[in-house]
Formats: C-alpha cells, sequence, structure tokens
C-alpha cells in the first residue's frame, strides 16, 4: 500500500508501506476517494504544524470499501462501501454521556489528530463507519463528509419549509449549505463576492447576490418584505459578515455560526436583544447527519458531481494540493488512492 | 388626581390632572404600587431624553385596581386587582402576525414612548391587563413586571430541574432570574462582586461568589465537575462578563443576553464553535411570562417581599429616585400612587 505523509512546509511524500490488520472493533478499507478540506489546506499552510505530528498522513473526506472486518464487528461485509464519520471520541466524559460524542471533551479528529486518509488501505474503528447504497459512486461518496457538515448546520438552523435563509459565503461549505436548506423546501440566497462562486450557486438554481456592489440589508429587507431572514448561516469568516448577519436576520432569527473565527469580533449585542435573536454553533456532524447526508445523495434530491472540480492521482498530490491553492473557482478536489 | 411628570435633568414635577375617561376597549385604573426600574434611572440621568417627550410620566412596573371600563371591554370588573403588561403592539406587521408581538417592529413601550404609571390613575387598554388573586398584596404586585422579565429569560434559556445556571451580575433582574431558576429546580450561582448584593443572594438560599477574588471559570469547573454551566445569564452588561460567559458555558450550553450592551464587545467564536454554544437575546417578556410571574407569587413559590427596599408616597417621587442612584444595596423602591 502507499500512503502520502504531509512532511510541513506545502509538501507531501508518498511512501510505501503495510497494510495495517483490523483488531477488534475496527475494519479495514481500501481507500476509494479521499476530498481536499480547507482544513487539509490550513495543515497544508503550515498553519496547524503545533497540532499535526510531521510526519503523518492526513485526509478525512473519504470513501472506500470493507477490505477486512476485525472481530466482534458485525454487520459489515467485505466488498461493501462505506464512508467514515472522522471522529474519535473518549466514551467516558459527560458531553459522551449525554450522547453529544461529536462534541466530547476529548474528541481526536481523525486525519488531523491521528492518522487520516490519503493512503490506499485505512484501518479505523467499525463505529466510524456508515453503509453507502451500492448504486452511489464513490466519487459522490468521498463528498459525504462536507455535506454532513452541511446537513449539521441545517438542523441546528431548525430551518422549515417556506422559511428564507442567507448563507453569508459561497465557497464548498457554503454552497453544500445551499443545496441541503433548498431540499428543506426553504427559500436560499447566497451572499458572495466571487463572481465564479456566484455562477455556481445560479448554475445549481440558487439565487446569489455580491454584497460588494449591493447593500445586502436592503436587498434582504426587500426579499423578505421587511421581515428579515428567518436564518443566517455565516460561512464566510470575514469581519463584514458579522456586520451583517445581525443586520438582516429578522426578529427570532436564527444565526449559525459555520465558519471559524479565531479571532474575538465585536458583534451587535443590541441586535440580539432588540430581534431575540439566536447565535448557534456549530461543529462538525453527528450520526444522524451523516445518514441524512447518505439518504440526500442516494434519493437523488442532492448531486454532487458539479461539486468535483479535479481527481488526481495519488502520487500526485502535491500538485492537487498546488492547484487548490488560491482558487476560489475550485469547490472540490479528490485524490484517488487506489490509483496507484 | 395627580401624576409625576419627568421634566429632565433628574427631576420630577407633581401635577394635578384629570382622570382619562377609558374609550372603547380601554380601562381605567387606581394606581397602587409603581416600581422604579433601571429604566427608569436611565430616564432619571438623561440618557433617554431623545426618546422620552419632556414633559413624560414614566413608569410602567405597576399594580392597581380597576376603576372604570370602557365599552367593549369584558371579563374585568370594578375593584378587581391588576398589573399591566406595559406594551403596545400594531397588531399589523409580520412579528405581531407571527404571535410575537412583544418584539412587534412598531412596539412601543408604554411608560417610556408613552405616558406610563407614576400618577394616580391611568388608562390603558385592556388588552394590556393580568388579573392579579385578591389575596396578593399591591406592593408585591408591582413585582409582577420585573418577576416577567425574569420568567421570560428562564423560558428563553430551556432551563430544566437538576441543570446548573450561572447569573452574572445579582442586581434586582439577576436575583429574580435566581428566584425563577430556582422555582424551576436548578442548581444556581450568582457571580456578583457586590458584597450586600452576594448576602441579599445569600438569604434567599442562593449560592454565590465572588468574581474579584475568585477564578470564575475555575469555580464553575469544579461546581460542575468539568461539565460547565448549562446555563448562564449574562446580566450584568460588564465585559468581564461577556468574556467569562463563554469560558463557563459547558458544551451545548445556553447564554441569555438579559444585559443590554449598547457597544459591540468583542466575542469568543471560537467557543461558540468548539463547544457548540448557543446566544439568546431575550427582550421584554410575553403574556405567558406574566401568567407564570402571578402563578409563582399566588402560589407562595417565591416571596418578593425581600425585594422591597422602600415605599414612598407619589409626592416624595424626586427623593425615591435620588435615594436609588449608585445605591446597589436598594433592590427595589415602590412609588405609592394613591397616596396623595
Amino acid at each position: 500500500m502507499y500512503a502520502a505523509q504531509y512532511i510541513g512546509n506545502k509538501s507531501f511524500k508518498v511512501v510505501e508501506g503495510h497494510a495495517i490488520a483490523p483488531q477488534e472493533g475496527e475494519v479495514r478499507l481500501n481507500v476509494g476517494y479521499v476530498g481536499i478540506c480547507g482544513t487539509d489546506m490550513h495543515i497544508y499552510h503550515g498553519v496547524m504544524d503545533k497540532r499535526v505530528s510531521i510526519p503523518q498522513t492526513i485526509g478525512h473526506e473519504i470513501s472506500g470499501v470493507v477490505a477486512e472486518i476485525g472481530k466482534g464487528v458485525n454487520g459489515f461485509a467485505v466488498g461493501e462501501k462505506v464512508v467514515v464519520r472522522p471522529l474519535d471520541w473518549c466514551g467516558d466524559c459527560p458531553t459522551c454521556d449525554a450522547g453529544l460524542t461529536h462534541i466530547c471533551q476529548n474528541l481526536k479528529f481523525m486525519g488531523i489528530d491521528t492518522p487520516g486518509a490519503f493512503q490506499s488501505s485505512w484501518t479505523v474503528k467499525a463505529r466510524t463507519l456508515h453503509k453507502l447504497p451500492a448504486k452511489v459512486d464513490l466519487k459522490q461518496g468521498a463528498l459525504i463528509e462536507p455535506l454532513s457538515v452541511a446537513c449539521h448546520d441545517v438542523r441546528r438552523s431548525r430551518l422549515q419549509a417556506g422559511e428564507k435563509a442567507v448563507i453569508l459565503g459561497g465557497g464548498p461549505i457554503g454552497q453544500l449549505v445551499a443545496a441541503v436548506a433548498k431540499s428543506v423546501g426553504a427559500e436560499v440566497l447566497v451572499s458572495e463576492p466571487n463572481e465564479s462562486r456566484r455562477a455556481f450557486a445560479d448554475e445549481l438554481g440558487v439565487k446569489s447576490v455580491n454584497p460588494m456592489d449591493t447593500d445586502l440589508a436592503a436587498y434582504v429587507d426587500d426579499w423578505t418584505g421587511t421581515k428579515g431572514a428567518d436564518v443566517v448561516f455565516e460561512v464566510s469568516g470575514v469581519l463584514p459578515a458579522i456586520e451583517a448577519m445581525t443586520q438582516i436576520a429578522g426578529r427570532r432569527g436564527r444565526i449559525v455560526m459555520v465558519a471559524i473565527h479565531s479571532t474575538q469580533p465585536p458583534i451587535d449585542l443590541f441586535q440580539f436583544f432588540w430581534k431575540e435573536l439566536e447565535l448557534l454553533g456549530a461543529r462538525v456532524y453527528e450520526a444522524a447527519d451523516f445518514d441524512w447526508a447518505i439518504e440526500l445523495i442516494a434519493s437523488g434530491q442532492i448531486d454532487l458531481t458539479p461539486f468535483i472540480s479535479s481527481v488526481s492521482p495519488l502520487a500526485d498530490i502535491g500538485n492537487a494540493f498546488a492547484s487548490m491553492d488560491g482558487n476560489p473557482q475550485g469547490m472540490k478536489a479528490l485524490v484517488e488512492c487506489n490509483a496507484q
């Protein structure tokens, strides 16, 4: 088997290794496709070198096929298509006790804190697996993980059919949130300065606006008949969106914080009081979000094919990362891991 | 009848006037007691002179007795004790249509935007009235309005029996929130620098801590066995509390923004992501909050007597305000409006 290792300084090394036999409760997968996530790009840029042990195999947006099954694992058969929910929770803390394993107090994220998926063979705990129906293509399967992020965000928002949602930021996650929001019957508006990303939204049948040349607050006021947005998803991570989110949310509006803001931006708390706003933090996903994402793909409600910008063999992983760097046109680059 | 008018510059004038006969849908009250609210103190300090038309009769924490009943009003009898929910909503905006009249897009607050209760006779719309059981003292009745604020805050928080709640700020509203939180079976901690306010909490059987000499985050971590607070009520309006609230809230913790922050303080959004926190804006109250507050008093679950710091006749309203000014010991000063 082959594994790509992040070795720091925007570099990868592809090494030959041995497949790891599954222990009790584990399953070994032949990896199909692995997507490059924004977090992988952060690692590539060295921003997370303190958290990632170099050299490290990263990657966590994965589809694959069951290759070997460890003791005590039931319900899986060799050859079945699966995806991995890349969370390793402790099972012992009060948060796990409360059933919220995705925000476990000792959570390890597979592919960041532990070895990840950019390799041809990956051995994981069976509890992380979700089955992919046989008819679902493994390329689309690699996008189940980011789609589950979007499902989690929409679930946190309690978005209903007929409600109006504004998505601040039209990158891959923003566009996936738009697709999921549309699937529940909401009316959706994406606010995004980049022209090609707005065009991407338009092609998926989602209304978009450029907040650089349009007064977003006035636009939303008009669109909603003065009511304001029922839900705002902040996916951009930029300060003007933090200012906009409290302006465009209507009374009792829910704002879901999808972007990770590592600074502490000023927030208009007066609007929270005046309009009884809600701010909801959202982190990764729960098992139910993976189930929902798989159902959305399997039923054909969402087609992820337009999101796939490129497919590169594992040997070319360095070029795959380099070509995504500063490329707002690209939505999702996949690495084919069994192509060696 | 007599009415106190705020005439600007920390001053009141008590004038003689005529009782206003109730029009259709209105009721005239003989005013019993009116509490001095923090908002009244802001008006007294001239901070709201742009919003308040001078001279203006202010005041909105009121108990009274039905004196005259206008046409088309059913269900009330002369002599009945009542309290006023001092909100005047339009009934026509999308928010009123959604049943959220308390955050109506054209809401007028009685006693700020329209004449208020510091007078011996007040004529109001019947739809603002809640009946007070005959056995409830009118002095306690004047505290139903601030107690309803606390009921609304606790309702917004979805606080459950057995959960742990931290209240940042032990002024009148903070202490009332503590009392309501306790009544639902939660464990409560008040964080308050002022010694007399901590002593007040202690006398009501509520645990308190001084955040100036105790590391609040470490204290809460210990108190909750590392879980963090289920609910945090920010009632203080000070910046250190904004910093503390995201530290002490546990995973999926709910933070209710009770204080009105007119600046835009920096908020630790990373904690919202990491712990999936919720921030809930809260403004005034709904009819259900008044019903709950009256039930809490009528059933004896909460005794508001300790909250009453002083009772002054209407003629002494200037002194009543002056004695509350910069007096953290005082919880609630009442003005007796039929004492002329």
